[in-house]
Protein backbone atom coordinates (compact mmCIF):
# COMPACT_ATOMS: atom_id res chain seq x y z
CA UNK A 1 0.00 0.00 0.00
CA UNK A 2 1.51 3.77 -0.80
CA UNK A 3 2.05 5.82 1.99
CA UNK A 4 0.22 9.06 2.16
CA UNK A 5 3.53 11.21 1.90
CA UNK A 6 4.20 9.49 -1.50
CA UNK A 7 0.74 9.99 -3.08
CA UNK A 8 0.85 13.13 -2.17
CA UNK A 9 3.86 14.53 -3.73
CA UNK A 10 3.06 12.08 -6.76
CA UNK A 11 -0.15 14.21 -7.17
CA UNK A 12 2.12 17.15 -7.28
CA UNK A 13 4.92 16.27 -9.54
CA UNK A 14 1.83 15.16 -12.34
CA UNK A 15 0.34 18.38 -12.25
CA UNK A 16 3.59 20.35 -11.64
CA UNK A 17 2.58 22.35 -8.56
CA UNK A 18 1.48 22.54 -4.83
CA UNK A 19 -1.31 24.69 -5.21
CA UNK A 20 -4.15 23.68 -2.75
CA UNK A 21 -7.51 25.54 -3.39
CA UNK A 22 -9.71 26.14 0.06
CA UNK A 23 -12.93 25.36 -1.02
CA UNK A 24 -14.56 27.82 2.44
CA UNK A 25 -17.66 27.86 0.58
CA UNK A 26 -19.74 30.89 2.44
CA UNK A 27 -23.42 30.50 1.10
CA UNK A 28 -24.09 34.03 1.47
CA UNK A 29 -21.53 35.52 -0.71
CA UNK A 30 -23.17 33.20 -3.43
CA UNK A 31 -25.18 34.68 -6.29
CA UNK A 32 -28.05 32.83 -4.73
CA UNK A 33 -28.08 31.07 -1.22
CA UNK A 34 -29.75 27.60 -1.45
CA UNK A 35 -27.42 24.82 -0.45
CA UNK A 36 -28.55 23.04 -3.85
CA UNK A 37 -26.42 25.82 -5.40
CA UNK A 38 -23.75 25.90 -3.12
CA UNK A 39 -23.29 22.27 -4.00
CA UNK A 40 -23.25 23.28 -7.70
CA UNK A 41 -20.80 26.33 -6.91
CA UNK A 42 -18.75 24.10 -5.72
CA UNK A 43 -18.44 21.30 -8.27
CA UNK A 44 -17.81 23.79 -10.92
CA UNK A 45 -15.20 25.07 -9.47
CA UNK A 46 -13.46 21.62 -9.04
CA UNK A 47 -14.22 20.68 -12.73
CA UNK A 48 -12.51 24.35 -13.96
CA UNK A 49 -9.54 24.21 -11.88
CA UNK A 50 -8.68 20.12 -10.91
CA UNK A 51 -6.66 20.24 -14.28
CA UNK A 52 -3.99 22.27 -12.29
CA UNK A 53 -4.71 21.93 -8.89
CA UNK A 54 -3.51 18.83 -7.39
CA UNK A 55 -5.01 19.62 -3.62
CA UNK A 56 -8.75 20.42 -2.08
CA UNK A 57 -9.00 21.39 1.68
CA UNK A 58 -12.11 21.61 2.53
CA UNK A 59 -12.87 23.07 5.78
CA UNK A 60 -15.65 21.63 7.64
CA UNK A 61 -16.93 25.10 10.00
CA UNK A 62 -18.57 25.75 6.57
CA UNK A 63 -20.28 22.60 5.59
CA UNK A 64 -21.45 21.97 9.57
CA UNK A 65 -22.63 25.37 9.87
CA UNK A 66 -26.07 24.14 7.60
CA UNK A 67 -26.00 21.19 9.96
CA UNK A 68 -27.00 17.46 8.79
CA UNK A 69 -27.88 19.06 5.11
CA UNK A 70 -24.11 20.71 5.26
CA UNK A 71 -22.85 17.51 5.93
CA UNK A 72 -24.37 15.94 3.14
CA UNK A 73 -22.41 18.02 0.72
CA UNK A 74 -19.29 17.01 2.91
CA UNK A 75 -20.07 13.48 1.64
CA UNK A 76 -20.71 13.93 -1.85
CA UNK A 77 -17.17 16.16 -2.42
CA UNK A 78 -14.46 12.77 -2.13
CA UNK A 79 -16.48 11.13 -4.17
CA UNK A 80 -17.08 13.76 -6.69
CA UNK A 81 -13.27 14.58 -6.87
CA UNK A 82 -12.67 10.49 -7.38
CA UNK A 83 -9.06 11.16 -6.56
CA UNK A 84 -8.47 13.42 -9.95
CA UNK A 85 -7.12 15.44 -6.48
CA UNK A 86 -5.85 14.75 -2.84
CA UNK A 87 -8.70 16.26 -0.64
CA UNK A 88 -7.66 17.69 3.02
CA UNK A 89 -10.76 17.32 5.50
CA UNK A 90 -9.54 20.85 7.48
CA UNK A 91 -11.79 19.33 10.10
CA UNK A 92 -8.94 20.13 13.14
CA UNK A 93 -10.24 17.08 15.33
CA UNK A 94 -8.38 15.96 18.06
CA UNK A 95 -9.82 13.79 21.41
CA UNK A 96 -8.66 11.05 23.66
CA UNK A 97 -8.09 7.83 21.66
CA UNK A 98 -11.08 6.20 21.71
CA UNK A 99 -12.82 9.00 20.59
CA UNK A 100 -10.10 9.91 17.94
CA UNK A 101 -10.40 6.76 16.73
CA UNK A 102 -14.02 7.61 15.67
CA UNK A 103 -13.30 10.52 14.23
CA UNK A 104 -10.72 8.54 12.00
CA UNK A 105 -13.35 5.86 10.96
CA UNK A 106 -16.05 9.11 10.11
CA UNK A 107 -13.55 11.56 7.92
CA UNK A 108 -11.16 9.15 6.35
CA UNK A 109 -12.74 6.26 6.29
CA UNK A 110 -17.11 6.55 6.07
CA UNK A 111 -16.81 10.08 4.41
CA UNK A 112 -13.49 9.28 2.07
CA UNK A 113 -11.49 11.91 2.66
CA UNK A 114 -7.30 11.29 1.73
CA UNK A 115 -6.14 13.77 4.73
CA UNK A 116 -6.98 15.39 8.02
CA UNK A 117 -5.83 18.43 9.96
CA UNK A 118 -5.59 17.60 13.57
CA UNK A 119 -5.06 19.68 16.80
CA UNK A 120 -1.73 18.08 19.47
CA UNK A 121 -2.79 19.76 22.19
CA UNK A 122 -3.89 16.42 23.64
CA UNK A 123 -0.85 14.58 22.53
CA UNK A 124 0.43 11.82 20.29
CA UNK A 125 -2.45 9.26 21.27
CA UNK A 126 -4.86 11.48 20.52
CA UNK A 127 -3.44 11.59 16.88
CA UNK A 128 -2.37 7.80 16.61
CA UNK A 129 -5.32 6.78 15.50
CA UNK A 130 -5.47 8.97 12.54
CA UNK A 131 -1.89 7.49 11.97
CA UNK A 132 -2.67 4.06 11.57
CA UNK A 133 -4.51 4.66 7.78
CA UNK A 134 -1.25 4.56 6.47
CA UNK A 135 -2.73 5.48 2.87
CA UNK A 136 -4.38 8.61 4.77
CA UNK A 137 -2.49 12.00 5.54
CA UNK A 138 -2.19 13.79 9.24
CA UNK A 139 -1.10 17.20 8.93
CA UNK A 140 -0.89 18.03 12.49
CA UNK A 141 -1.45 21.87 13.46
CA UNK A 142 2.30 23.27 14.49
CA UNK A 143 2.45 27.20 13.54
CA UNK A 144 -0.58 28.52 12.53
CA UNK A 145 -1.14 31.49 10.56
CA UNK A 146 -3.27 33.57 12.59
CA UNK A 147 -1.96 35.84 15.57
CA UNK A 148 -3.30 33.63 18.19
CA UNK A 149 -0.05 31.73 17.45
CA UNK A 150 1.95 34.00 19.65
CA UNK A 151 -0.73 32.96 22.66
CA UNK A 152 0.79 29.74 23.21
CA UNK A 153 2.83 28.33 20.01
CA UNK A 154 5.48 30.90 20.56
CA UNK A 155 6.00 30.33 23.84
CA UNK A 156 9.34 29.05 25.07
CA UNK A 157 9.81 25.41 26.37
CA UNK A 158 12.47 23.92 27.86
CA UNK A 159 14.75 26.00 25.52
CA UNK A 160 12.64 25.58 22.43
CA UNK A 161 9.21 26.29 21.33
CA UNK A 162 6.24 24.77 21.41
CA UNK A 163 5.57 24.48 17.89
CA UNK A 164 9.42 23.35 17.58
CA UNK A 165 8.58 20.32 19.86
CA UNK A 166 5.52 19.83 17.74
CA UNK A 167 7.39 19.36 14.86
CA UNK A 168 10.55 17.56 16.84
CA UNK A 169 7.97 14.79 18.40
CA UNK A 170 5.91 14.44 14.22
CA UNK A 171 9.28 14.09 13.06
CA UNK A 172 9.75 11.04 15.28
CA UNK A 173 6.59 9.69 15.16
CA UNK A 174 6.35 9.52 11.39
CA UNK A 175 7.10 6.18 10.68
CA UNK A 176 4.22 5.40 8.49
CA UNK A 177 5.21 7.99 6.44
CA UNK A 178 1.66 9.75 6.58
CA UNK A 179 2.40 13.05 8.92
CA UNK A 180 2.36 16.41 8.06
CA UNK A 181 2.77 19.60 9.77
CA UNK A 182 0.13 22.73 9.20
CA UNK A 183 2.89 26.06 8.88
CA UNK A 184 1.42 28.93 8.27
CA UNK A 185 2.45 30.97 5.12
CA UNK A 186 2.53 34.15 7.45
CA UNK A 187 5.63 32.64 9.27
CA UNK A 188 8.01 33.35 7.22
CA UNK A 189 10.55 34.51 10.09
CA UNK A 190 10.45 31.11 11.49
CA UNK A 191 10.09 28.62 8.25
CA UNK A 192 13.71 27.45 7.75
CA UNK A 193 13.95 26.52 11.73
CA UNK A 194 10.90 24.09 11.00
CA UNK A 195 12.96 23.16 7.96
CA UNK A 196 15.96 22.13 9.79
CA UNK A 197 13.54 20.11 12.01
CA UNK A 198 11.29 18.18 9.46
CA UNK A 199 12.80 18.60 6.33
CA UNK A 200 11.20 15.47 5.02
CA UNK A 201 8.06 16.43 6.22
CA UNK A 202 5.06 17.75 3.97
CA UNK A 203 4.07 21.13 5.21
CA UNK A 204 0.17 22.51 4.49
CA UNK A 205 0.82 26.36 4.49
CA UNK A 206 -2.39 28.05 4.83
CA UNK A 207 -2.48 32.18 5.04
CA UNK A 208 -1.42 33.36 1.45
CA UNK A 209 -3.86 35.30 -0.61
CA UNK A 210 -6.06 37.22 2.10
CA UNK A 211 -4.37 36.57 5.20
CA UNK A 212 -0.93 38.30 3.44
CA UNK A 213 1.00 35.22 3.89
CA UNK A 214 4.42 35.40 1.63
CA UNK A 215 3.94 32.59 -1.64
CA UNK A 216 8.17 32.85 -2.14
CA UNK A 217 9.27 32.32 1.02
CA UNK A 218 6.88 29.78 1.47
CA UNK A 219 7.80 28.19 -1.65
CA UNK A 220 11.36 28.47 -1.48
CA UNK A 221 11.51 26.91 2.07
CA UNK A 222 10.19 23.65 0.66
CA UNK A 223 12.34 20.88 2.53
CA UNK A 224 14.74 18.54 0.36
CA UNK A 225 11.86 15.32 0.20
CA UNK A 226 9.40 17.76 1.62
CA UNK A 227 6.44 19.64 0.12
CA UNK A 228 4.97 23.13 0.83
CA UNK A 229 1.55 22.89 -0.22
CA UNK A 230 -0.01 26.91 -0.51
CA UNK A 231 -3.55 26.87 0.53
CA UNK A 232 -5.59 29.75 -1.12
CA UNK A 233 -9.14 29.66 0.11
CA UNK A 234 -10.45 33.32 -0.19
CA UNK A 235 -8.06 35.12 -3.09
CA UNK A 236 -9.25 32.10 -5.49
CA UNK A 237 -12.86 31.44 -4.58
CA UNK A 238 -14.13 35.25 -4.30
CA UNK A 239 -11.65 36.25 -6.65
CA UNK A 240 -12.64 39.30 -8.93
CA UNK A 241 -16.88 38.92 -9.44
CA UNK A 242 -16.62 35.08 -7.86
CA UNK A 243 -17.75 34.09 -11.57
CA UNK A 244 -16.24 30.55 -12.33
CA UNK A 245 -14.25 31.81 -15.01
CA UNK A 246 -12.95 34.45 -12.76
CA UNK A 247 -11.99 31.85 -9.82
CA UNK A 248 -10.37 29.59 -12.71
CA UNK A 249 -8.10 33.07 -13.91
CA UNK A 250 -7.35 32.89 -10.40
CA UNK A 251 -5.89 29.76 -9.79
CA UNK A 252 -4.24 29.77 -12.84
CA UNK A 253 -2.52 33.34 -11.91
CA UNK A 254 -1.30 31.03 -8.73
CA UNK A 255 -0.05 28.16 -10.64
CA UNK A 256 2.13 30.08 -12.71
CA UNK A 257 3.48 32.16 -9.89
CA UNK A 258 4.07 28.88 -8.01
CA UNK A 259 5.56 27.36 -11.19
CA UNK A 260 8.06 30.30 -12.06
CA UNK A 261 9.37 29.39 -8.12
CA UNK A 262 9.79 25.96 -8.57
CA UNK B 1 -28.97 37.69 29.72
CA UNK B 2 -28.15 35.22 32.34
CA UNK B 3 -24.47 34.43 32.00
CA UNK B 4 -23.38 31.02 31.37
CA UNK B 5 -21.34 30.12 34.65
CA UNK B 6 -24.75 31.11 36.39
CA UNK B 7 -27.06 29.11 34.85
CA UNK B 8 -24.69 25.90 35.11
CA UNK B 9 -24.26 27.07 38.67
CA UNK B 10 -28.24 27.29 38.94
CA UNK B 11 -29.00 23.70 37.38
CA UNK B 12 -26.57 22.21 39.28
CA UNK B 13 -27.32 23.71 42.70
CA UNK B 14 -31.24 22.74 41.60
CA UNK B 15 -30.51 19.16 41.32
CA UNK B 16 -28.48 19.09 43.94
CA UNK B 17 -25.49 17.60 41.87
CA UNK B 18 -22.57 18.14 39.94
CA UNK B 19 -22.88 14.87 37.22
CA UNK B 20 -22.64 14.84 33.65
CA UNK B 21 -23.24 12.13 31.68
CA UNK B 22 -21.79 11.36 28.58
CA UNK B 23 -23.77 11.01 25.91
CA UNK B 24 -20.99 8.56 24.04
CA UNK B 25 -23.33 5.69 22.41
CA UNK B 26 -21.66 3.10 20.30
CA UNK B 27 -24.16 1.24 18.27
CA UNK B 28 -22.56 -1.18 18.01
CA UNK B 29 -22.70 -1.92 21.81
CA UNK B 30 -26.58 -1.95 21.44
CA UNK B 31 -29.21 -4.51 21.26
CA UNK B 32 -29.93 -3.07 18.17
CA UNK B 33 -27.83 -1.71 15.38
CA UNK B 34 -29.78 0.81 13.85
CA UNK B 35 -29.35 4.54 14.01
CA UNK B 36 -33.45 5.06 14.75
CA UNK B 37 -32.69 2.46 17.51
CA UNK B 38 -29.43 4.72 18.42
CA UNK B 39 -31.80 7.56 19.08
CA UNK B 40 -34.51 6.02 21.12
CA UNK B 41 -31.84 4.53 23.31
CA UNK B 42 -30.30 8.14 24.15
CA UNK B 43 -33.89 9.70 24.80
CA UNK B 44 -34.66 6.91 27.22
CA UNK B 45 -31.28 7.20 28.73
CA UNK B 46 -31.75 11.40 29.19
CA UNK B 47 -35.62 10.34 30.08
CA UNK B 48 -34.12 8.14 33.06
CA UNK B 49 -31.96 10.20 34.42
CA UNK B 50 -32.80 13.83 33.63
CA UNK B 51 -34.91 14.26 37.21
CA UNK B 52 -31.36 13.85 38.98
CA UNK B 53 -28.62 15.14 36.43
CA UNK B 54 -28.39 18.55 36.02
CA UNK B 55 -25.87 18.43 32.60
CA UNK B 56 -24.98 16.08 29.63
CA UNK B 57 -22.13 15.80 27.14
CA UNK B 58 -22.25 14.78 23.73
CA UNK B 59 -19.42 13.57 21.82
CA UNK B 60 -19.67 14.21 18.33
CA UNK B 61 -16.99 11.90 17.74
CA UNK B 62 -19.91 8.96 18.35
CA UNK B 63 -22.81 10.71 15.83
CA UNK B 64 -20.15 12.12 12.81
CA UNK B 65 -19.41 8.52 13.02
CA UNK B 66 -22.64 7.94 10.92
CA UNK B 67 -22.20 10.84 8.84
CA UNK B 68 -25.48 13.19 8.08
CA UNK B 69 -27.77 10.75 9.56
CA UNK B 70 -25.66 10.57 12.46
CA UNK B 71 -25.91 14.76 12.55
CA UNK B 72 -29.46 14.67 12.45
CA UNK B 73 -29.22 12.90 15.42
CA UNK B 74 -27.76 15.71 17.15
CA UNK B 75 -29.79 17.88 15.86
CA UNK B 76 -32.32 16.49 17.73
CA UNK B 77 -31.07 16.01 21.33
CA UNK B 78 -30.90 19.61 22.56
CA UNK B 79 -34.69 19.68 21.28
CA UNK B 80 -35.63 15.88 23.19
CA UNK B 81 -33.86 18.06 26.40
CA UNK B 82 -35.43 20.92 26.44
CA UNK B 83 -33.54 22.88 28.87
CA UNK B 84 -34.75 19.98 31.23
CA UNK B 85 -30.26 20.19 31.62
CA UNK B 86 -27.51 22.15 30.07
CA UNK B 87 -26.05 19.89 26.95
CA UNK B 88 -22.53 20.57 26.44
CA UNK B 89 -21.30 20.22 22.81
CA UNK B 90 -18.07 18.08 23.21
CA UNK B 91 -16.62 18.80 19.67
CA UNK B 92 -12.98 20.43 20.35
CA UNK B 93 -13.31 22.44 18.02
CA UNK B 94 -10.94 25.81 17.18
CA UNK B 95 -9.68 27.01 14.31
CA UNK B 96 -8.86 31.17 12.87
CA UNK B 97 -11.48 33.30 13.91
CA UNK B 98 -13.40 33.69 10.48
CA UNK B 99 -13.80 29.25 10.94
CA UNK B 100 -14.34 29.77 14.47
CA UNK B 101 -17.62 31.96 13.93
CA UNK B 102 -18.85 29.44 11.75
CA UNK B 103 -18.32 26.59 14.15
CA UNK B 104 -19.72 28.68 17.06
CA UNK B 105 -22.72 29.71 15.02
CA UNK B 106 -23.27 26.07 13.97
CA UNK B 107 -23.05 24.39 17.01
CA UNK B 108 -23.87 27.03 19.64
CA UNK B 109 -26.57 28.83 17.32
CA UNK B 110 -28.40 26.53 14.75
CA UNK B 111 -27.86 23.14 16.85
CA UNK B 112 -28.71 24.88 19.91
CA UNK B 113 -25.92 23.09 22.31
CA UNK B 114 -25.67 25.79 25.46
CA UNK B 115 -22.02 24.95 25.63
CA UNK B 116 -19.22 23.58 23.78
CA UNK B 117 -15.69 21.82 24.59
CA UNK B 118 -12.59 23.96 22.33
CA UNK B 119 -9.10 23.04 22.08
CA UNK B 120 -6.99 25.86 22.78
CA UNK B 121 -3.57 25.59 20.66
CA UNK B 122 -4.56 28.29 17.97
CA UNK B 123 -4.52 30.80 20.56
CA UNK B 124 -7.54 33.37 22.01
CA UNK B 125 -8.56 34.81 18.61
CA UNK B 126 -9.61 31.02 17.92
CA UNK B 127 -11.58 30.75 21.07
CA UNK B 128 -12.91 34.66 21.24
CA UNK B 129 -15.45 33.81 18.17
CA UNK B 130 -17.43 31.33 20.97
CA UNK B 131 -17.02 33.74 24.12
CA UNK B 132 -19.21 36.33 22.34
CA UNK B 133 -21.84 34.02 22.67
CA UNK B 134 -22.42 35.19 26.60
CA UNK B 135 -25.24 32.94 27.93
CA UNK B 136 -23.57 30.09 26.20
CA UNK B 137 -20.27 28.15 28.05
CA UNK B 138 -16.49 27.87 26.28
CA UNK B 139 -14.55 24.94 28.16
CA UNK B 140 -11.44 25.10 27.36
CA UNK B 141 -9.09 22.05 27.33
CA UNK B 142 -6.62 22.46 29.88
CA UNK B 143 -5.35 19.29 31.84
CA UNK B 144 -6.78 16.34 29.65
CA UNK B 145 -7.36 12.91 31.19
CA UNK B 146 -5.26 10.63 28.37
CA UNK B 147 -2.19 9.84 28.71
CA UNK B 148 -0.94 11.98 25.98
CA UNK B 149 -1.47 15.24 28.34
CA UNK B 150 2.48 14.43 29.13
CA UNK B 151 3.21 15.45 25.52
CA UNK B 152 3.13 19.01 25.62
CA UNK B 153 0.17 20.23 28.28
CA UNK B 154 2.83 19.47 31.25
CA UNK B 155 5.64 20.51 29.58
CA UNK B 156 7.41 23.81 31.60
CA UNK B 157 6.96 26.96 29.46
CA UNK B 158 8.80 30.24 31.37
CA UNK B 159 8.43 28.38 34.80
CA UNK B 160 4.92 27.04 34.28
CA UNK B 161 3.52 24.35 32.63
CA UNK B 162 1.86 24.79 29.71
CA UNK B 163 -1.88 23.40 31.11
CA UNK B 164 -1.20 26.54 33.72
CA UNK B 165 -0.52 29.25 31.23
CA UNK B 166 -3.79 28.10 29.49
CA UNK B 167 -5.64 28.69 32.81
CA UNK B 168 -4.32 31.90 33.96
CA UNK B 169 -5.13 33.20 30.54
CA UNK B 170 -8.37 31.60 30.56
CA UNK B 171 -9.24 33.12 33.85
CA UNK B 172 -8.07 36.36 32.03
CA UNK B 173 -10.15 36.03 29.27
CA UNK B 174 -13.24 35.72 31.15
CA UNK B 175 -15.00 38.97 31.25
CA UNK B 176 -18.26 37.33 29.84
CA UNK B 177 -18.70 34.91 32.83
CA UNK B 178 -18.76 32.09 30.29
CA UNK B 179 -15.35 30.02 30.06
CA UNK B 180 -14.52 27.06 31.94
CA UNK B 181 -11.75 24.14 32.02
CA UNK B 182 -11.63 20.84 30.90
CA UNK B 183 -9.42 19.07 33.92
CA UNK B 184 -9.20 15.36 33.83
CA UNK B 185 -10.41 13.53 36.54
CA UNK B 186 -7.49 11.18 36.94
CA UNK B 187 -4.87 14.76 37.62
CA UNK B 188 -5.37 14.36 40.74
CA UNK B 189 -1.82 15.57 41.99
CA UNK B 190 -2.91 18.83 39.83
CA UNK B 191 -6.13 19.82 40.86
CA UNK B 192 -5.30 22.28 43.66
CA UNK B 193 -2.50 24.10 41.46
CA UNK B 194 -5.22 24.78 38.87
CA UNK B 195 -8.06 25.44 41.54
CA UNK B 196 -5.50 28.49 42.80
CA UNK B 197 -4.92 29.67 39.43
CA UNK B 198 -8.90 29.89 38.66
CA UNK B 199 -11.27 29.33 41.79
CA UNK B 200 -13.83 30.69 40.14
CA UNK B 201 -14.18 28.68 36.94
CA UNK B 202 -16.22 25.40 36.46
CA UNK B 203 -14.21 22.43 35.41
CA UNK B 204 -15.66 19.71 33.16
CA UNK B 205 -14.06 16.70 34.26
CA UNK B 206 -13.69 13.69 32.36
CA UNK B 207 -11.95 10.25 33.32
CA UNK B 208 -13.99 9.56 36.09
CA UNK B 209 -15.39 5.61 36.00
CA UNK B 210 -13.96 3.62 32.88
CA UNK B 211 -10.78 5.93 33.05
CA UNK B 212 -10.13 5.68 37.03
CA UNK B 213 -10.46 8.96 37.71
CA UNK B 214 -10.92 10.32 41.41
CA UNK B 215 -14.13 11.10 41.98
CA UNK B 216 -13.77 12.02 45.74
CA UNK B 217 -10.85 14.61 45.16
CA UNK B 218 -12.58 16.14 41.93
CA UNK B 219 -15.44 16.73 44.11
CA UNK B 220 -13.61 18.04 47.05
CA UNK B 221 -10.81 20.24 44.97
CA UNK B 222 -14.21 22.02 43.58
CA UNK B 223 -13.21 26.18 43.43
CA UNK B 224 -15.01 28.30 45.65
CA UNK B 225 -17.35 29.80 43.14
CA UNK B 226 -16.39 27.46 41.10
CA UNK B 227 -18.33 24.01 39.90
CA UNK B 228 -16.67 20.54 39.72
CA UNK B 229 -18.89 19.02 37.32
CA UNK B 230 -17.91 15.19 37.05
CA UNK B 231 -18.20 13.22 33.75
CA UNK B 232 -19.15 9.32 33.70
CA UNK B 233 -19.95 8.01 30.09
CA UNK B 234 -19.01 4.33 29.84
CA UNK B 235 -19.44 3.99 33.29
CA UNK B 236 -23.18 4.65 33.10
CA UNK B 237 -24.49 3.94 29.70
CA UNK B 238 -22.77 0.41 29.29
CA UNK B 239 -23.50 -0.64 33.32
CA UNK B 240 -24.70 -4.00 33.69
CA UNK B 241 -26.31 -5.51 31.24
CA UNK B 242 -27.36 -2.03 29.28
CA UNK B 243 -30.52 -1.73 30.53
CA UNK B 244 -32.25 1.67 30.73
CA UNK B 245 -32.70 0.43 33.84
CA UNK B 246 -29.30 -0.60 35.21
CA UNK B 247 -28.24 2.56 33.42
CA UNK B 248 -30.44 4.73 35.46
CA UNK B 249 -29.20 2.84 38.71
CA UNK B 250 -26.07 3.41 38.05
CA UNK B 251 -26.72 7.16 37.57
CA UNK B 252 -28.21 7.53 41.19
CA UNK B 253 -25.29 5.89 42.46
CA UNK B 254 -22.99 8.05 41.07
CA UNK B 255 -25.27 10.82 42.58
CA UNK B 256 -25.44 9.76 45.40
CA UNK B 257 -22.01 9.74 45.78
CA UNK B 258 -21.58 12.55 44.59
CA UNK B 259 -23.71 14.08 47.00
CA UNK B 260 -22.69 12.68 50.37
CA UNK B 261 -19.36 14.60 48.96
CA UNK B 262 -20.84 17.88 48.53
Amino acid sequence: MKKFNDLIKEKCLEKNNRLCIGLDVDNRRLKNNSLDYMQRFIFDVIDSTIDQCPIYKINFAFYEKHGSKGYQILEKIPEFINNRAITIADAKRGDIGNSSKYYADAILNNLGYDSITVSPYMGMDSIEPFMRYENKGVFILCLTSNNGSKDFQKLIIEDVELYKKVAILVDQCNINNNLGLVVGATNTDYLNQINQISPSIPWLMPGVGFQGGDLSASIKSEGKNGLSIINVSRGIIYHGNGSIDDISKSALEYTEKIRRLL
